[in-house]
């Protein structure tokens, strides 16, 4: 356990871990709110006051608003306290931006429910140094000075955690200080040895502190992760002889994972893999009756075979299932499933639990509606009821699937069930079970889907399909990367089963590119559903999902023939997750900064992680640069902010196009030409200064 | 105790009060954070979780995000409870904006402490009619939905606390929709009675509650108030044959309050009233050296015939002090005393309580400085030597003056003392004595600014002086009157004896008309120090105050012979105050909304009060439109939304300038030319439609 510590400016930076010593906590006496040295609205922090959350590996911005009357000097330090109990004090820096502001960041490395708390203290010695220079040197005061800078060392040289030969030195340099003349006392107050032994532990006092906070430190996969979405009934579902098709199984659909894997993905998402009910089952394109041999929505969850905790027969049973999860992750992919929570009428629930549903007047049990519309496949439950029993229902569901190795769960519409509901389930899986990871499926207002997140959920899908434009990039990648990134991480799908966005239906094959590049690079998790690498992009009329959807039938694809005929955008997606893995930069969510360019289709943005982090030793940045007008070839210019990776403005440096290979040298100003019909994405990595 | 409820939306605007009735709060019995019905976001609220405060008479909204999985109806409320206990309900309205934001608007009409909560339900007969009506029209369920509705009216009027009428209608009502047919149904589920009765008293279940928080409403000068500074020394001090000055007194300066009280000011305040040490005493315009004569700083307080809890003896002795208190209550005027906590060498504190101050190793007491730079006329308080001395003394001196009959305090420079102490003070004084307000000095950095507000001050010093161009004020009034306004309360003072700006040294008359028009009509506590009537705007060369500052010397001026003469800006200010004391709207802080004019120098503003909270039954609407360069003539359009006094747009009104009298009709868009040679703002008041 030893996070590391950085600040964005070298000269400001504090070593990786200042030595402990505890600080004397203001005592409250009178019931004040403020401490004597004020500590404010310090961050993380989430709305509600839910705990903020951070991955392993996450460079988590710690920060708060400290200040003292007067002039004199002080520090800010954050006291970190790992899951073990064991602690670890970070020094802040000051923004000196007017703003009050302190901050350093920090990388948490254990899984864990960490706590956290800030301390100011008056910086005795700080405070001495500076005062003695200027008055020595302005020859104002020097013996009192002089006198002032020899208590203080002593009243250092006496603390007795302080190394034995400190000690000494210290004590030895007090002695010179009394009745010292000007020019041992400027020396003295300008001593870079004395000032770093104070800097890396201060002479304090006024110490100050803040109640420690909760922080859900989560594993890695819940913040970083490649996402590959299929419906594992058409991996190796076969049309027959007489027309109809066979569904593909388990065993049939783990043949695709040395592809999936191949392209560099990390999970698996399989949509609901439950017997489907016969009654009311739609057909082909939504239609409201199925033909025989229409498979049925995977969502219309429930049939004589069983339930939430069941298989479709048509693809298996638990140990073929369980067989898959072991192909999948001998390929190193994990498997994400459905938890879809809604029956169909031939939902053994609906017998044996009525009381899970809303009874009607006249006995019936009522369908999912939006008055006076019905939809008839589906009966929602009604956690109202029994809540007790429904909860505990659930909870058991989950924790069957947990047993069969599946660690991630993407929820269907969880806003269309009480929050409190998933405050409390993922809280209880979680106590057992704190790998998995809940992905909100909520498609909804703003407020509900960060409330989503802040009550639990690991992943929300996000608004990111329906942003297109440069401006609207800008601001939707900002917002997630800033504003709610202590507790809501994006997954950026770049297509679902329910959505194919206008954007893509008509904007060719470069914006199949140029949106796999923006999913890819601006977020540490993204995902992509199968068929995203055809491109295709047919809708069906006047909606904004595949025709010919593969939630009722089943769909052949021919992945290899594709590739081979080079109309796969395959051979893209494995170069992104090829630059994820060896870009730790793309694996943050936080250091995501949008750049100047004058032209209103081209897209700048970097991410940057200092070399504290990368575990290289050398700073690690990309810079993308993306034409998002697919139906165009721009040229103009990019203003670039070089400081974010340590260039002064003005100076060169050279870039290197991971997609094409080209290298070029650019400054804080650099011409760009993006053309949609051949590579419509820079995405260059900022190679290291010789 | 009747608070008054409002919405701005007529459609949606509740009763003034909701008969109450206990909710079921939302058993926490799993430790969960959210409840059944998320109640999220609640606002009052102040960074660092003090109490939100508002002023007896202050229209204070509420708000909160709530919302509910699925279509089903809610309903959100607010709890209020007084400081007496008793208790009241509002409704908040939704703002149907995407946001899941309910609001509402409650003028608070008792000073002291109150709590707040909030409550949503679900709002069962609502959702049934919502469905009925829209089934019933299509023909679907209609068995059911009479049914259903039989069932909520029986459970209504089964309801002990309803009115027995109220009761039998809904008994009889209930029993008419047992299979009862479509028209029945539908009759029932459109039934105004019906609906107004819920409206009122709604049927629920899943009820939701917050924790209460409190809130601080303190007494309507501690918002509301035209200020007035001035040193009682200046006032009737006189040149004397020898060409020395004789300084006023208490009853010669108590024989400028009729003038100040016909002004229409509320509160005079006094710069410090306490002797002035002699030892490095000030001399004119700040220089080191006094001369004989030389009255000194009131700020360096202190001296051979006492401290802070002493009168200046030029100035007369305590009851001389509680005349002058008298006399200015007898004109509606109410004193205010500035709170310098700082003493000259000459202090009694100095010799009695040397722990007090800072001891240099030399034996001698530390003057304020920033180094090299020193004061040597001040010695700084050192609140860490002898906290619990300290602290007593200032509170015993500043209930000295309460006991005097002062009740308002200008607190100098209150940033360079421990915020704790702050918060203390406040504290403990309006613990026994509520009515004390103080008004915080500091002009420093924002953070600094805004927690000495949180902790505690009742008002502030803000940088209104510096705000002068129309992108400026916009920004800085819409920032004081909605992001900061739950706590901190701005002071727009045009001047002080610290503060001429080069706005006001450059701008002519036209910049005195200017400031006075937007500081008494953008919120409503302004202040003005005496010699801004006689456009005193010559500036010490490379200060930004006053030259020959009063701090230093006398200043003889003749408020009689200006007058007479044209040449005051006093009848400006007597109009002014008789338009605030007119016009509620403008006694109101948070219901600035600036308006959009295509002229970079023509600000546009409006302050509205709803008829709900007049007290006259009609609407209060004030339009100011102000020329702020004060060398031109300017012709433009402004852009006024009229939906926020509730005039439709395009609809016309009539509109009446309150400094000339004229008489117009507007409509969302006008013509306005506005001339700083003569009268550079409209001030306009929103007549009536008849």
């Amino acid at each position: 356990m030893a996070p590391h510590a950085n600040t964005s400016d070298p000269a400001l930076r504090s070593p990786a871990q200042i030595p402990l010593r505890p600080l004397n906590a203001a005592a409250d006496d009178e019931g004040l709110r403020t401490t004597r040295i004020p500590l404010l609205d310090g961050t993380p922090r989430v709305p509600g006051g839910f705990a903020p959350k951070a991955f392993v590996g996450e460079v988590l911005p710690f920060g708060v608003v400290s200040f003292r009357e007067g002039h004199d000097i002080i520090g800010v330090q954050l006291r970190l306290t790992a899951p073990d109990g064991s602690q670890s004090l970070h020094r802040l820096h000051p923004l000196l931006d007017g703003s009050d502001r302190w901050a350093v960041e920090v990388a948490l490395d254990v899984q864990g429910a960490w706590s956290f708390s800030f301390e100011a203290f008056a910086d005795d010695f700080a405070t001495w140094a500076h005062a003695a220079e200027l008055k020595v040197e302005a020859g104002v005061d020097v013996p009192v000075m002089a006198a002032l800078g020899a208590g203080l060392l002593t009243r250092a040289a006496a603390e007795k955690d302080r190394p034995a030969a400190q000690r000494k030195l210290l004590k030895a340099t007090a002695d010179s200080l009394v009745d010292a003349a000007a020019d041992v006392t400027l020396a003295a107050s300008t001593d870079a040895a004395l000032a770093q032994i104070f800097h890396e532990r201060p002479l304090t006092s006024l110490g100050s502190t803040t109640a420690p906070q909760t922080l859900l430190v989560e594993r890695e996969a819940a913040g970083v992760g490649a996402w590959y979405e299929f419906f594992p009934r058409s991996e190796g579902a076969k049309r027959l002889k007489d027309g109809t098709i066979k569904s593909g199984t388990f065993r049939t659909a783990a043949k695709r994972l040395p592809g999936v894997a191949a392209m560099g993905f990390d999970v698996v998402y399989l949509v609901p893999i439950h017997p489907i009910g016969t009654t009311n089952r739609k057909g082909r394109n939504n239609t409201l009756t199925a033909e025989p041999g229409d498979p049925g929505s995977p969502y219309a969850i429930g049939a004589a075979e069983g339930g939430h905790d069941a298989i479709h027969p048509d693809l298996g049973g638990p140990a073929d299932f369980r067989a898959f999860v072991r192909a999948a992750s001998a390929q190193g992919l994990e498997v994400a499933l459905d938890l879809a929570l809604q029956a169909s009428p031939d939902h053994p629930w609906v017998t044996e639990h009525p009381e899970w549903f809303t009874t009607l007047p006249d006995g019936t049990i009522a369908y999912a509606e939006n008055p006076p519309k019905k939809y008839q496949d589906i009966y929602p439950l009604n956690f109202d009821n029994d809540p007790a029993g429904i909860y505990q229902e659930m909870l058991r569901v989950v924790m069957h699937w947990v047993r069969q190795g599946v660690k991630i769960f993407r929820v269907d519409n969880p806003h269309t069930k009480p929050l409190q509901f998933w405050e409390w389930l993922i809280a209880t899986v979680n106590a057992s079970d704190p790998d998995v990871i809940f992905l909100a499926e909520a498609f909804t207002r703003p407020a509900v889907m960060r409330a989503l997140a802040a009550v639990g959920f690991q992943q929300s899908y996000s608004y990111f399909t329906w942003r297109n434009t440069k401006a609207e990039l800008e601001e939707f990648l900002t917002s997630v990367s800033q504003e709610t990134s202590d507790y809501m991480r994006p997954n950026l799908f770049v297509n679902t089963h329910d959505i194919l966005t206008e954007y893509l239906q008509y904007g060719g094959r470069a914006a199949y590119k140029v949106r796999a590049c923006i999913a890819a690079t601006a977020a540490p998790v993204y995902g992509v559903y199968a068929g995203y690498e055809l491109f295709e992009n047919v809708a069906r009329p006047g909606s904004e999902e595949n025709i010919d959807n593969e939630k009722y039938e089943y769909k052949l694809r021919d992945w290899e023939g594709a590739e081979a005929a080079g109309t796969s955008l395959a051979p893209l997606l494995r170069r992104l997750n090829a630059i994820r893995r060896e870009h730790p930069a793309l694996r943050q969510l936080r250091n995501f900064r949008a750049h100047w360019s004058e032209d209103d289709a081209i897209l700048v943005y970097s991410k940057h992680l200092d070399a504290a982090f990368t575990g290289t030793g050398q700073h690690d940045t990309i810079i993308v640069v993306a034409n998002v007008d697919p139906h165009s070839v721009r040229e103009t210019t990019v203003h670039l902010d070089s400081t974010v990776w340590g260039v002064p403005r003005g100076e060169s440096f050279e870039v290197e196009d991971l997609i094409t290979g080209a290298v070029w040298t650019w400054t804080d100003h650099n011409y760009v030409r993006l053309d949609s019909f051949s590579e419509p994405v820079h995405i260059l990595k900022v190679r290291a200064r010789s």
